[in-house]
């Protein structure tokens, strides 16, 4: 009944369609589920993570040997070690880059403010806007994908969502020289979100590399074929960014596991450790190098580590209160930035993006010279205070030497023997000023007031640039937020304390943490991150207990960074835990009222084209009859696999009937890598396939090209149930079935406990009567039926 | 058809299910699926991770409110905090136990053997025969399944494998018990892996203590009642024991996260952390406490930190062979170290222990005897060497004072200015003798003679140790073996490399990672707790390199320690990979041929009571037909619910037609708690509920307590994706249903991307047209239907 429908033509079906929710693209690119409408051209569209068990490839898995796994592994392995080394170097690039660009710019402008601070001004507004000018210029025209941040994109992608356009050379490209241009040009923004997306480029451009560029052998690229392989290419390259931005192998393996990925298996871990170990060897290496000068201005700033393992070694239990009192703070500056930047990024994509690139461009410089102005100009309007006596222990020089790095900063002042605070912070790279606000020995350095306005004026920097269209970090800004307000605590704690233990620097890191707590709700990762970027493992209750309090306050008002920004961006992530209310709803209500579109086991040219292009559904059940008469769901059909054979046209058939598997040549038709997705492009589109009329007048047998057997769920199964089906299992399509009449059998655990064929030599140990019946039988029987397609038998023979 | 079967008796029924594979207790206990019999009585069943779906669930669910999730929130942290806390004393009370028992043993010892060494020797053997004998004492008279590490057990029942006894609070009293005798006796093994099982112990007590014990109300009680929960417990505990053995709050997260558990949430994660922090502050107050001298013997021994951040600070390439060679011999020693281990504890199962356990003690003394002669008596046949210059700069003392702990061992030499190299390590506890093996500065302390016989000597002893009847960690001793080799190696290094800057310590430390990579072939993990008790971030690669090869190696030739002593002890773990051989079997293929066991949905008692003692069988179909006679999977229904019915007998009813579930008073009937399993004892078995004829001729509709909708698969799914699916979502059972006849609908992302209702404020910035409706009607239709039982709505309406 369901082949004669589509005899009827296709009318009622283009009606009846529209009104189906099941489709996804009908909602992301459509209706877009209550998103913002991808005014920038940008789709959306789910992985496919299941294995579509359909004829070619179990075809293939027949035809690979135990020794095509042990190569798989090596490939797996060399590819994890690639990915190490590129992001490695990359990092290593970029911060080479931002250090002498930076360098360059601050030793120019004190050398020209000697004579004159106007000059010094231009100049230092002039580089700041060229540089920023090359970042927009370079995304805008030439790396869309790359603006922003990435790591909601990126978690997209590991959560199931292809945001198109995130992983190709192009973005990679315009992520790293864009990122030098932005962070050297002074913005309030940071190189580490920009890092983790490049991570996840290269290794997605690994992945995909052997194919188009540098031509690999075919069976190199065969490996990383499957959503799923590249998956956790991308979840290495994730880890291997932290790992390059922080210098924190651990920190980047938690990273990638708490607040990227969505599906982890044990496996994965190892490698995913590998390759951040392999960044740290690399950036190790090359700073060992550049310690020898070679690295121009790269000096001790570039790649975080602001060392504080001279910080405060005890804390009585009277701090608790003033290190919750940062807590709360983060928890509510961070959840206010979070809400801020939400309003604002809304604002420029609904009004301001949409005017094109000539108005991000004018928007970007304008935010550069804002930043160059305050920066520049607010130290002038702050007095120099004194130095304090000199300390030959610490080794701090006051004012600091010209040209090096280091706390108090002589600028705009009368006396040499002054410097300038708010400089200290705002005239500097925000790596040095973090170690400056960080900086152990330092008691009353900062004034108060300087603090507060640097704060201030900071804060608002940070919001307005999230969201101008070049790559962006929020994790150094956020530090430098949280080391600012931890400081003017520490300050207060000094003052009122009166002990002589307490060091205003370990309140900055405590600061710090709270408020990437309170904006980016990070908890594991986060802490590991800051003991290894602080090297001071004493801290981490501290930090630990900070960070609590400030996710509880953040949690109270909004989502996190990355969770609000991939739902302004029309990202749908699923989260790992259901909705409260699906307890109450069932799959049947979940998929709606609507009609399922199916398609028959043979089915014509026509019909296909006609149906695919009616809709966008990207999974079509397939139904056969049984000789009984009875109705029988085959499988499920992918449309970009019907694509692939509409294009292809060697699996037409002037006949009706569904075609003998056994016989022929089909097996050698197809090869399991045609119905492959390439990665950085779109795949085909039902337009592009140009059919003659007698070729719509054929027909295919689609029972070779179908998954046999998706996961099905029982029509009155609760949602959450459901949801943890598909959300665990990382799922694209789940078929809502009625109730089964009867239960052929029970699996339980020891079903399942069957002995790998090499490992029966550990075994014999014991009496193994009923095992070794088992898998001596079974692989010897089984290995026969292969060939044929999984579904025939049961055409055939069953019912 | 179905149900007619059941009025001809049972007797075709107690002939056909002893052919049928399903039930997993006819497996595990009755023929014992090729592993070991279950010679002590200890048997094993699955857990049911899965939420039974049923009526007084559904009811609970529905009275549940938003406050109620915030309060189990609370109860969760709180139980968090309780564990940590609690491991963290258990800890430092099993170390300075250990430390003065030993302190006070070897002090004793030293004094007499001014004298006597004979003597000497009589009171170290009786000292420890004493301490071991009341070891296995404890654990065999009162804690049989305190025995061994522990791990093996508690990987299983976070794998979904309850093991009787295991989680007990004699297990727990035991478990400290023994370990300090054991350990404090100088046996070849480590306190390390009983840790583990103590904190796995106090975290399950924790959440089942509320209702026999400590009288809490029944409110708190309610909150840990399923598998789930106590498995999210016994997660933080396993971390928590793993925090506390090497104070590596870090490592321990990841030794749960890689080595123990098989499920994980991110949410989990953020938890587990806070445990481990805990217990890194209790045991650091409780240490600092100690340094005031109220601890006794309690000195720089106990708790594992080996700082060798003074060891090496540069390495050549030139090195790295050594460092391979390091891997290799960790791999080869391992996997050796694995099989002997397994044949002897595999023979000690078969032939001794189970004479009972009087021959148990005799053994443990028998060992604890041969430990006390080898570790006196081979140093005493080693001649002493003459003290090095000694170097004012490294503080180290030589021959070391009398009654401390360090390097050179002054025993049994004619001079004052001497020391026995061999004493040193072997007449020391182990944890000294690491320290003594990783020590730097101290190049050519060994002999590589001593340090071979030590070798030889502590692997046979740490063999032959394995499996005796005491708690019994297998950390320790790997770090003894692997560091003495690797301080080989690095003897041989400095020997032939000629280079300044090599110390041996630090190829000891590598050497201690290979033995424990190649025999547990844990990784990140591994990595991490290396670095942390080391204190030395920079090994961090090299450690790695050692690690990747060992554990390669180690491969090759067998599984790793835990999962073979799982095997050897009948737990059957499911690994995070599906078998090769899945891939050609299906679903049908894996559950066999016989036939399942259907219950109609009202069933006479008096079948009920013979299908439960006619097999084994843990969860029964239950089919009922519609009223056009169709029949239908309603649901699935567990052996102990059907026990806790038959025992409370309020559910019989005189007709054998479904009851009505809206009328009546049936939702007071039972709470949901009734129907949850106790977690200390073996639920209610067939054999102790007595049934008056007149009960067994009533009926039970079965409706109300099924889960009404298990998980199905169709019958040809590749084994993979079934095992996919139940290892990821932790089931129990798992339906093998024949393919459907047609699709109600599809699940895709979209139709679970729904709103919370609180979180309709954040999106109001966007257009929420389609989904603001959803998630508006959905809940308000959904809350009275709660109520209504989820099938009777099925078997009245539709079809």
């Amino acid at each position: 009944m369901l082949s004669n429908h589509f005899q009827n033509g296709v009318e009622t079906v283009r009606h009846a369609w529209s009104r189906i929710p099941n489709s996804e693209e009908s909602q992301f690119v459509d209706d877009a589920v209550g998103l913002v409408r991808k005014s920038d051209g940008s789709s959306v569209e789910s992985l496919d993570y299941e294995v579509i068990e359909n004829f070619a490839y179990r075809e293939e898995q027949a035809r690979r040997g135990k020794l095509y796994v042990s190569y798989l592994l090596v490939v797996k392995w060399l590819f994890a070690l690639l990915i190490g080394i590129g992001t490695g170097l990359a990092a290593v690039f970029i911060n080479l880059s931002v250090e002498n660009f930076a360098g360059w710019k601050f030793s120019l402008t004190f050398s020209i403010i000697q004579k004159s601070y106007i000059a010094g001004f231009l100049l230092y507004a002039l580089i700041n806007l060229v540089l920023v000018f090359s970042s927009v210029y370079i995304v805008t025209q030439f790396a869309p994908a790359a603006a922003g941040s990435g790591i909601p994109e990126i978690k997209g992608y590991l959560n199931g969502v292809d945001i198109h356009g995130i992983l190709l050379l192009r973005t990679l490209i315009g992520k790293i020289f864009g990122s030098i241009g932005s962070v050297g040009g002074g913005l309030a923004l940071g190189k580490e979100g920009p890092l983790v997306h490049t991570g996840a480029c290269i290794a997605s451009l690994l992945g995909q590399g052997g194919s188009t560029k540098y031509h690999i052998n075919s069976r190199w690229f065969q490996v990383f074929r499957s959503d799923r392989d590249r998956r956790d290419l991308v979840t290495c390259g994730c880890a291997a960014g932290v790992a390059a931005a922080f210098r924190a192998p651990v920190g980047g393996v938690l990273f990638a596991l708490e607040e990227v990925t969505s599906w982890w298996r044990s496996q994965l871990m190892w490698r995913v450790f590998f390759t951040s170990a392999i960044v740290a060897v690399v950036v190790r290496t090359a700073m060992g190098w550049c310690k020898n000068g070679n690295c121009g201005h790269f000096g001790s700033g570039g790649f975080i580590i602001w060392d504080i393992s001279d910080g405060q070694e005890d804390y009585s239990f009277a701090e608790l209160l003033p290190m919750a009192i940062i807590g709360v703070i983060g928890g509510l500056l961070g959840a206010l930035f979070n809400q801020l930047t939400l309003y604002i990024s809304s604002w420029r994509r609904n009004h301001l993006h949409k005017k094109g690139s000539r108005v991000k461009i004018i928007e970007a410089c304008l935010v550069s010279l804002l930043t160059s102005i305050i920066s520049f100009c607010l130290p002038l309007l702050r007095e120099c205070s004194p130095c304090p006596e000199s300390d030959p222990t610490s080794g701090i020089e006051c004012p600091r030497p010209p040209g090096m790095y280091g706390n108090y900063v002589n600028f705009f002042c009368s006396s040499d023997k002054e410097y300038n605070d708010l400089a200290t912070i705002f005239f500097n790279t925000q790596d040095d000023a973090i170690r400056n606000l960080f900086s152990a020995k330092t008691i009353h350095e900062y004034s108060s007031q300087s603090l507060l306005t640097f704060l201030v004026m900071f804060y608002t920097l940070a919001v307005l640039t999230f969201g101008t269209a070049v790559p962006a970090g929020q994790f150094v800004p956020g530090i430098m937020i949280g080391s600012t307000y931890g400081r003017l605590v520490g300050m207060f704690v000094v003052k009122y304390y009166k002990k002589l233990n307490i060091e205003e620097g370990t309140y900055a890191l405590l600061g710090a943490a709270s408020f990437l707590g309170g904006s980016m709700r990070m908890t594991v990762s986060l802490c590991v991150i800051m003991v290894e970027i602080t090297n001071n493992l004493k801290l981490l209750p501290l930090i630990m207990l900070v960070l609590l309090i400030s996710k509880a306050v953040g949690d109270a008002f909004n989502e996190g960074l990355y969770e609000e920004q991939a739902r302004l961006r029309g990202i749908p992530l699923l989260e790992s835990r259901p909705k409260y209310e699906m307890r109450n709803m069932t799959a049947k209500e979940a998929c709606g009222s609507g009609r399922v579109i199916s398609l028959p086991r043979v089915v014509k040219v026509s019909d296909v084209v006609s149906i695919l292009r009616s809709n966008k559904h990207n999974g079509f059940p397939v139904i056969d009859h049984t000789r009984s008469g009875e109705s029988l769901v085959i499988g499920l059909v992918l449309r970009s696999h019907l694509l692939v054979i509409l294009q292809s046209k060697v699996d037409f058939q002037h006949s009706p009937l569904p075609s003998d598997p056994r016989g022929g040549d089909r097996s050698i038709r197809h090869d399991s890598h045609e119905f492959a997705k390439p990665v950085s492009s779109k795949g085909i589109c039902i337009d592009d396939i140009h059919l003659s009329p007698d070729d719509l007048e054929m027909y295919i047998d689609l029972a070779p090209f179908l998954n046999p057997s998706p996961y099905i769920v029982p029509e009155d199964m609760s949602l959450t149930k459901v949801y943890n089906l598909f959300r665990q299992l990382g799922l694209r399509h789940l078929f809502v079935v009625p109730r089964p009449s009867r239960v052929l059998g029970l699996i339980t655990r020891k079903d399942l406990m069957i002995e790998d064929t090499e490992n029966v030599n550990t075994l014999e140990l014991q009496s193994t009567s009923v095992r070794n019946r088992h898998h001596n039988k079974r692989p010897t029987t089984r290995n026969s039926d292969v060939e044929r397609p999984l579904l025939n038998g049961l055409l055939v023979g069953s019912e």
